[in-house]
Parts: C-alpha cells; structure tokens; sequence
C-alpha cells in the first residue's frame, strides 16, 4: 500500500475509503467509552474482567497504531503533536499505558482520564463551527452572566447562612455549606438534602430565586441567538457571494 | 350512501359532515385512552371492568370500521395502507385484537402499543407543519447538541464517579449509576434520590451545572427561533404573492 | 359633590384625585389579600381574628361602595355590569357576603374565591397590552405546544408505568399515578416523591427528558419573543406616524 | 512620588500602573470575601482564627487607604463620597469597624455585609453597560411579569390550600405555608419538602405548572433578546459612525 494511498483512508474526509475509516474510529471511540464504563460495575467475573481488558488493549492498539500513522503521514510531523486533535490522539491513549504499566491505586485512578476520547470525535463535526463561532459572538455576555452568577451565588450564601445557620447549625454549618445550597436552588435543580425552614430563609429564597431565574437561565438565550447569528452569517455570505456571480 | 357522499364525509375536513366526522374520531381517541388508563387502576370491582372493556370494544371496532372504510375509498389502495397515516391508523387497533385473542400474560404487555392512538390525532392538526418545518431549520444544531449534552453527560458521569463512589458505593456503584445522576441533574430536575455529599463531588457539580445549564436549555432556545423564522416565512411568502397580484 | 366630579375621581386614571383613587383601590386589594391570608393561620387568639374580621368588613365595605358608585356613575349602566371588570367587581364582593350571611362549613370553603380581587388589579396595568398582543401573536403555536405536551405527558406515563409498575406497584399504581411523575419530572420540578427505579424506567426516563427539554421549554420562549414582536410592532407605528407628520 | 503620578495608578484604567493596581484591589475583594467564608466555618483552632483576622485587618487596611486616596485625589471631593462608587467603598469597609469595635453579639450579626465589597467589582467591568441598557429595554416587560408571577404565585396558594389543607394540616398549614410550596414548585426547584397528595392537588399543580412555566420563564427571554438589541444598537451606531467618516 503506498503512502499516498494510506494519506488517502487515514487523512481525508470525502474519499470513500477515508469515510469507512472515520466511522470505524468513531465507532471503537464509543465503544471504549462503553467497555471502560462496564469495568467500573462492581463484582464482575473474572471471564468478564478479562474480556472486557482483551477490548480496551485492542482498541488502545488501534488507536496507537492511528496515532503513530498520523505522525508519519503529516508533513509537519512537529505541528501534528502539538496540535490540538495531535495532544488529543496522545491523551487518548495515554492514560492506558501509565494505569497498566506502573501497578500502584494511586495510579490508577487516572483511568477516568479515558474521557479524553470523547474529543476525538470533535475532528468529525463540521457543525462544531458554528457552536465556536456563536461562543465568539456571545462570550463577553457569557463571561458578564457568569461573574453575576458568581457573585449572586456568594450573596445568596452569605444571605441563607445568617437566616439559616442558627435554626439549621448541621445543614448551613459555613458559608461554604450554604453555597452548595445556593448552586442547587438557583439552578433549579433542588434535590431536597438541604432547605430553608426559617420564615426568614424562605422569604429570603423567594426573593433570590425571583432574581436568579432572570439570570441564571440568560446563558442558554445568548448561547441559542448567538447560533442563529452565526448561521444567518453564512447564510448571507453565501448569498453574496452568489449575487456577486451574477 | 354513495361511495362520494361517504368520501366526503370520512376524508374530506372541509364540508360539514366531514368536520363532525373528525371531531367524533377525535373524541373517541381521547375517550379510548382513558378508558385505557382506567383499565390500569388496580382493585376495579367486575361491574367496571366489564363496563371498560364493553367500551374499549366498541371503540375498536368503529376504528376498524374506519380503517377498512378508507383502503376502501382510497383511490390507491397499497399506498394509503404503506402511508404514515395507514400505519399509524392499522396500529391503534392491532393490539387490542393481539392481546385479546392470544392469552398470555407475555402478550398482554403490549396492550400498551395502545398509545399509536395517540398520533392518530396529528392527522388532523395544521399546525403541526410549522413544527415540523422548525425541526428542519434546526435540525443541524439540534443534533449537535444531542451529541454535546451526550458527551458531557458522559464527561460528567465519569468524573462524579471518581468524587463519590468511594463516599458513597451504593448510590454511585458505577458510571452507569453515575450517569443516572447527571441526568437528573443537568435536566435540573434533581429528584433528590442520589446526590453528591463529597466537598469534591459538590465542587464538580457547580462547575459542570454552570457549564451544562447553558447547553442543555440551548435546544428550546432554537426551536422557538426556528419555529417563528418558519411563521414568518410564510407571512412574507403570502406578502410576496399579494404584491405580485398588484 | 357633584357627579361630575366624582366621575373625575373614580373613573378617570389621569386626574390627580383619580390616581390617588386608584392607588388606594390598589392598596386595598392588596391589604385585603394579605389579611384573608392570616386567617387561614391556625391558632390566631380571639383578638386577633376579631380584628381581622373588622378589616374584612371595612374593605368589602369599600369595594361595595365603590361598585354601586361605579354603577351609578357609568353612563350605559348594564354594559359595565356585565363587562369583564363589572363581573369581576361583583365577583371580588359576594364571595364573602354569602359565605359569612349562610353559616354553613360547606359554602365557607368559597371565602378562596376571594382571589378574584386580583383580577382587580388588572385594570390598572397598561403593560397588559403588549402581553394579550403577544398571547394572540403566538397562540396557535402556543396551543400546539400545549397539545404536544400533553401527547408527550401521556406516552410518558403509560411508559413509565411499564417499567416501574412491577418493581413500585404503590408508586406507579395505575397510569393517573405515573401522570403525576410524568408532570414533575418534564417540568423538571422534581419532588423526589416518586422517581425510577429499575434500569428500564432509568433509561426511558433519559430519552423522555432528552426530547421532553426541548418542547416544554419552548412556550416560554415563543411568548418572549412574541412579546418583542408586539413592541416592535408599536414603536414602528409610532415611526410611521412621526415620519408621516414630516 | 507626585499626586498625578499617583492619580494615573489609582483613577486611570488604562495606564500600565493603572491596570496592575486594579488587579491588585481586585484580588483583594476575591481574597477578603474566601477569608471571610471561611471564618464561619465551626472549629476553628486559634491559629487559623488569628491568621484569618490578620489577614481581615490587612486587607481592611488596604481598602480604608484606597478609600482614603480616592477622596484625596478627586477634585469633588463630595460628589465622589456620595456617588454610587463612593458610598460602595465605604460601605465595603464600614462593617469591619464596627462590628469589631463594638463586642456586641447583635451587632456581630451585620458582618455580613461585607459582600457590599463584591459591589466594588462592578467598577472593572466594562460590559456591565449592555446589562443595564437591557434592564431598562426590558423594564417595562420585567415589572410585568414579576407582578404577573407574583399574582400567580398568590392563586397557585390559595388553590393549593384549599385541596390539601385537610390532607396535610402540618404542611398546608396556612396560605404563607402553601406559599412557599408554590414558590419552590412554580421556580421548578421542587425541593420535595412539600408537595400535594391529593389527586385534586395534583390536578391542580398540573394545570398551574402548564401555565407557569410559560410565564416565570420569560424574563430570561426577555432579558437575553433585550441584550442582543442593546449589542446591535452599539454596533449599529458605530458603523454609522464609519459611514459618516466616508
């Protein structure tokens, strides 16, 4: 197989060849994903444990053996490895080696850094652009939204902990204590280990939670129209370009 | 009853006999599901259960009486019976007749494939165009952030895992468990049933809800756009067509 | 006192004596709300409660007065009466007439119809126009996502009561319980009450969440951007009519 | 070192000087306020306290100074100490003094305000302008619907005590109790303390939910499409700007 033929399957994205290929990758990216999910599942068999680790070292195979590939098919071997999918390829297969190699627990709970094969998938979607262009657009508003949830956050739990802390000495025990409750009800998420009993905590809530949903929901408004601007820039650039053939 | 009296009267939404035909269908959908929901309450006395099950025959049977009614006055046959809406009208009556004349309880499970019923009701909504058109607009975004909310998902159940599996063994035993708790709680609707109780874990979850928040409500965001985009687009379309007339 | 001047004051919103009228009407229906409130308070001593009762007195007293003035002062006397406002001034009166004149538990439990003074207020919100505008703008999507929800609500509930019906027969008894948890969890309010707990009803309950976000989210932002289509619309009127005058 | 030297690092922005010193004040709001939270933490031993209080006085003394310098070197002395910034300085030291010269428990309490030094960051963020030119886009809007979630909260409570007041007497004790179940159920928070039981209060919370998210959502809406419009009115007025330079 020539080098230019390989170029083909392993570099482009529209041969035929080198579709086949993506989607093989992706598939064994998820798969790994799925395998190293199951190894957490406590009291596995041992016939188990040693099929699922034959899956993990041949899927970290393939992807070393599509890392070195990598090196050797760029030109710029050099701009590769410090490139973001380069380091990406590297942290994907890394983790693996240093768990297995070096038997220590305190080692091995760098397994979880698995998840760095999620951004190899990154390199396959084209509509990625438009999520980091509507990021550009909006990130001086998104970094605005998230100081005031900052500092909304510390109001509330400087505000919960003196209403609370007397009636609740266990639950809002420090500023520190309160601020998880600041996070879960301004979210909304509300899971219920923790909430104001005092009238002055729950009218304290009231007022809080009324300004909060104002801010806390805003990132997602910016984030969605900031899409749309973006996808409508592409939209009239083409149009343009069109109307400038004519 | 001619067969053209008939046609009018079952196909036809615009005349009136047409019309009081698919309010009788609309309702007895409506009926037929919640006969069906009743049917689910335990420790009905025989009386209402005979009651129930009088009525659910009933309504089936006018729907069957409807569905052969239409192969027969549909002009080509084969293709009403292989169209969205022939499908859907052939499966809100098939498992009433499957689950009563096989009589196993492994069957009768599918009494609950009674919900195609349901989708029988958008043959007669004209506003359903406009949603579609909305999925279609957005539909590229939708889908990466599908992807996006899936990989922080994951992201998320991977890391809570590593915070609180060993706090807490039987709540977070494994990235699937995990993955049970970032789901509640990145939809924010954090029932309460497993939540993290390490600084750690707590910790996370702030970073990961200030990061999520700002995806997961993204997708609502663009329907709604899209869906308006899609309204007005017909508004300019009908414009167009007026000026063109003057 | 003459009438006219008394139609000045009650009538009209732009006199100083009838603002001052309206923000006392304002502060009466308010003060009335709170006190209504405290006498649903268990224990209150005999003092208490006789105050109160003297505040309710006077304030029906008041809004009895004003609604006969009002009566008296309009020119087309049955057209108030039975105009929304005229029906609601009634409606913020008689529930307490009947419910303190007939001495029977069954018809106090009316004295909540009270909260028709609200409605009240209503008259005195200019802002009340571009959100009826913009209920009208959006209402056939609005409808539409309300029948999807519910369509969304019921497939949910029968699925669910599937999965879990088995495991938490008390829980999920019957598709009407599996409808409560349906309605909590895609509004993501979720209690904690009652939530999955088997793998299937886990993962059903991910891709409900997943597709459930981003219908239910959506009326809230159709009715935002419906409302600045309404401004819009107003502030173009108003240019319109500038650029006219030049 | 001269007043104008001195005047270029503490009033100017955008001097090199000017820029390391704001970052330092910065810093130093971050710093107080952790230092703070963490002394409410229990079980202090009396080395972490006094380190802690030097740190609180350091950093107090710091910002007295700064205070002190910024009346010294502006040119309207009064106009500084009374304006917006100049009040937020004082107030962001104040607390500090007297809660620490007074030893009185009650007065020990207001130590909380000290996240009015949180309010001294406001004075770096440039893009706080589009916050506030939104806010009063929008204010006419916001006020509304802040009236119209107050009024629904007051219905959504008095319905909601009357259907589970007898169920549930402890936790729908009154109409203020049943208020608190509605604020944390209408704000999606649902944190499972307090929710109905009866199928008439489930009922219920379904058809306010319905109606409520559709309303207590749409001040995020608001608010993010009022930041949008306050974005493109800038960028609109310097592209005119440019365009009359041509």
């Amino acid at each position: 197989m020539s080098v230019e033929k390989l170029r083909k399957i392993v570099l482009d994205h529209d041969t035929k060849s080198g579709r086949l290929f993506d989607y093989m990758i992706q598939f064994l990216i998820i798969l790994s994903l799925i395998t190293f999910s199951i190894t957490t599942i406590p009291d596995l068999n041992e016939l188990e444990t040693e099929i699922l680790y034959i899956f993990q070292v041949t899927i970290v195979s393939i992807f070393t053996i599509e890392y070195i590939t990598r090196i050797i098919l760029s030109k710029r071997k050099l701009e590769y490895i410090f490139s973001f999918y380069g380091i990406i390829d590297l942290l994907a297969i890394l983790p693996f080696y240093i768990t297995t190699s070096v038997d220590l627990r305190s080692i091995r709970v760098f397994r979880f850094l698995i998840f760095f094969r999620l951004f190899k998938l990154l390199r396959y979607s084209k509509a990625i652009y438009h999520f980091r262009q509507a990021f550009i657009i909006a990130k001086e508003e998104l970094i605005l939204f998230a100081i005031a949830t900052c500092m909304l956050l510390y109001i509330t739990s400087v505000g919960i902990y003196y209403f609370e802390n007397e009636a609740q000495p266990e639950a809002f025990k420090s500023i520190f204590h309160s601020l998880w409750w600041a996070v879960s009800t301004l979210t909304t998420v509300g899971y219920g280990d923790i909430y104001p009993i005092t009238a002055g905590g729950k009218i304290f809530t009231f007022f809080i939670l009324m300004i909060g949903l104002g801010i806390v929901a805003v990132p997602a408004g910016l984030l969605s129209s900031a899409l749309s601007q973006s996808k409508n820039m592409k939209t009239e650039n083409n149009s343009k370009k069109v109307s400038h053939h004519n």
